[in-house]
């Protein structure tokens, strides 16, 4: 039984839709069901051809989370990777319907497509006038092995984009009928699990417990995918963008229009992938697809359809049919007030497809940029001396010091101290000692010397705090003018002083 | 060694950064360092004052992905967890820092606090005009146990949105140093882990691997908590409300103002808290902060500072102090382009504290809403008759129809059969086999009947096509006049067909 923050696996999805009402105040939940519409439905609906999307809960925040303008008007939530019931669909219909009639999307599952089927059914018999589309862009598993075609996963949310924008435009239901079934000819998505996923009150499953084992194309529910496969110990994000962009490439030759080059990503993350993975996957992915002559125009991005708490990433690739390809852009950039909506990331290209991007500043890395001067000196014969003898006292007080350290800290304090007092000697004695005249130096420069001394050899924090007060004592030498009153306080910046020096 | 899509430990941050390039076109990185700034920076630097923050990376999306207008204008990133080096954060405040000055938000930890200190000073030196605020929202132990105060966490996010909204609106420095102070003393955090979180190429800590064991207050790299507990069996998620606004709530009491009982609360996903408990867990923060007569005003709620694949959650609370309500709200409230900030849910209250929401819809739930009727007309003794005869067929014939399925199915088909037809049975011999007179009924009322009885007893794939069968049947009786041509075409839906029945 893993953790889970519900109060019962029974009254989770309960919790859940009250939680949606207070992240989304323009939300209203349809008394009685686990369904949620937009709350000015009945200022709206006679306007635009309204969406409904749904199915099991477990994937958020599809699909409530894309309800907004120009996206989905309501969302019937089932139990966990539960079809709702018809009830509640036709419930939903009911409030969500309007004079231009609605469009269901609905994923390709027996249970989804057979109760949303039915709901409709019985709202048509009532005059509703509705469709229903299918979307079917898992491309895990060959279409040879069964009839059922694939499984309707990420690529649905960008179904819900195009649907919505066109909707949003006051277009028929035929055409927004038919600018989604378009959309779902032309997305395909491949996953991959590092682990399976848990539901609340179930026991979690070994399935990917060995320490590499990953599966190729598991489904959103856990489903077998298409191999089993390991995971290799260095370039793993290499290794998987190669998977999946190979998959997803691969399915879409089976496309039945003209395609470009350009191309529309979706890279889901499946529940608990960490961000700083998100990040180095889509570098190697877009970096892939690059090399491969593909220019990805847009990017989406985030947790859009997940699967729990599995550890998994999907790729979902959106061919731009090369007669409609400014049209289908405009759809996905069209605003939208969808929380859970990401704005795309929109890249353009040279003729020649060279990304333009200006992702590169050059700032002049030269510490000595300001010429630090006082009207302070000290000849350099007279530092040196100074320098050695503390240096030497410090090297010879090793002992001392990592006693006291490891009394009272982690004992490393005498070692770090020598290390910097060796570079620190050995550095004057290099720059200095050799010189037959006699030299004089600035000692603000004096400061700064020690200071970079310290920053070369100690580290950690008593390497940096040294460091930091060599820095501020050259600043203030730079900033006198008659008499200095030496005070260790002056050397110390105010942000350091909680540590009570 | 946990899985992790990556290439090297060593890359994974160099990586990171270049993904970010691809996200968010907008950037642009500091040659040379894992750091990245505005664009447009040189346009802009002259006319507000700009921000950076940063720190160890690992907290995806803190900080880079707050860049944008009216937030941070560069993010400076370490390795993971690890503080980035005084020669990147100079070189990010050389390009950053115009004419009106830059502020740094730094969390609260030794090195950020040195490193980020030491380039100011370097900086200033270099006549750059810059203050530096410390974040340090964490209220997990008491201040007593040492002199370094908490730690900075999720509500350093907060303080990023209000420093930003205060630049942008064209402050001074020391306008906007105020108000990054006044947000960082009015914003309390604590968190709760289920687990720890694991870094590149080290291995997964067993610190929380007992079945039910949390821990309350962990930090953001897995630093100790307050202290270890048992996350009960039910109600889970009520239990940890309890804990975080107790220990939030408690820590504001603390704060050097008078309070407003309106407050804005930011519900933090440490990393791969499902979306799902995240719901749950707001539902139950917002509930129990009602019930105590605090007023959440706004609700921000996402993996804001997460903490790798750390499973858990923080809930910080911004107090609104009641001299300048209005104007932190306003700030919050201010638009951004960065992509990762989150539009906060917006909640409203009467002067009794009631919360004004239009948060549900009635539908009539009447499935009889519209009177069946078709020209066609049998008499229910005739209709007995017939269902009898099937369903008796049926019924004997569920052994064979078991060992048939079982050769090419799970073997139940035999079982649910048998189930429907039982009960069809009983439902007929109930309704009609007791009348002495001769009873006329509708044909499509007569197929809903036997949908229903379906519907109620068979479940799963079959009963669901079973039903819906009957209930096209139905419609296909209220829409004919004249002649029918039977055809089972007729009766199954278009989204039905794939399933060649």
């Amino acid at each position: 039984m893993e953790k889970k923050l519900i109060n019962t696996p029974e009254t989770c999805v309960d919790d859940l839709v009250s939680g949606l009402l207070y992240m989304n105040p323009k939300l209203c939940k349809i008394e009685g069901y686990n369904a949620v519409v937009r709350s000015d439905i009945l200022n709206i609906k006679d306007n635009y051809v309204t969406l409904i999307s749904g199915g099991g809960s477990g994937h958020e925040p599809a699909h409530a989370g894309f309800i907004g303008d120009n996206m989905l008007s309501a969302a019937v939530l089932g139990n966990v990777f539960a079809s709702p019931s018809v009830a509640s669909i036709l419930a939903t219909i009911r409030v969500t319907a309007g004079s231009k009639g609605v469009l269901l999307i609905v994923k390709n599952y027996t249970g989804d497509r057979l109760n949303f089927g039915m709901a409709l059914e019985l709202a048509k018999r009532e005059g509703i006038e509705g469709m229903l589309v299918i979307v079917d862009d898992d491309c895990a598993l060959p279409t040879s092995k069964g009839i059922t075609g694939g499984r309707g996963i990420a690529g649905t949310v960008l179904v819900h984009k195009i649907a919505g924008a066109v909707a949003g435009s006051g277009a028929s239901l035929q055409e927004v009928f038919d600018a989604a079934n378009s959309a779902i000819h032309s997305v395909r998505t491949l996953g991959v699990a590092l682990t399976t996923c848990t539901l609340p009150g179930v026991k979690s499953s070994t399935r990917l417990s060995a320490p590499y084992a990953i599966e190729i194309g598991m489904g959103i529910h856990g489903e077998p995918g298409r191999e089993n496969a390991e995971l290799p110990t260095t370039n793993a994000a290499k290794y998987i963008a190669e998977v999946l962009v190979d998959g997803t490439v691969t399915a879409l030759t089976t496309v039945p229009f003209s395609l470009s080059k350009e191309i529309v990503i979706l890279v889901n993350n499946l529940g608990s992938l960490p961000a700083l993975e998100m990040s180095v996957m889509i570098k190697e992915i877009v970096d892939l697809l690059r090399s491969k002559s593909y220019l990805p125009v847009r990017i989406y991005a985030g947790p859009l359809m997940t699967s729990l708490d599995m550890n998994g990433i999907s790729l979902s690739i959106l061919s731009l049919p090369l007669d409609r390809q400014e049209k289908v852009l405009a759809w996905l950039d069209s605003p939208v007030t969808a929380p859970s909506w990401i704005s795309g990331s929109v890249l353009a290209y040279t003729s020649d497809g060279i990304l333009i991007q200006n992702n590169s500043i050059t700032v002049a890395n030269d510490n000595n940029k300001s010429i630090i001067s006082s009207s302070f000196h000290m000849s350099t014969n007279t530092a040196l001396v100074i320098v050695r003898t503390i240096c030497q006292t410090i090297i010879e007080a090793e002992p001392l010091l990592s006693e006291y350290d490891s009394l009272c800290g982690d004992g490393d304090c005498g070692m770090v101290m020598k290390k910097g007092a060796t570079q620190l000697h050995h550095d004057f004695e290099t720059m200095f000692a050799e010189s037959v005249f006699t030299i004089i130096i600035d000692c603000a420069c004096l400061c700064d010397i020690i200071a970079n001394s310290i920053s070369a050899s100690m580290g950690g924090t008593s390497g940096a705090l040294l460091e930091l007060c060599f820095r501020s004592m050259s600043s203030y030498f730079v900033k006198q003018v008659g008499n200095i009153i030496y005070s260790i306080e002056t050397f110390i910046p105010l942000h350091l002083r909680v540590f009570k020096l």
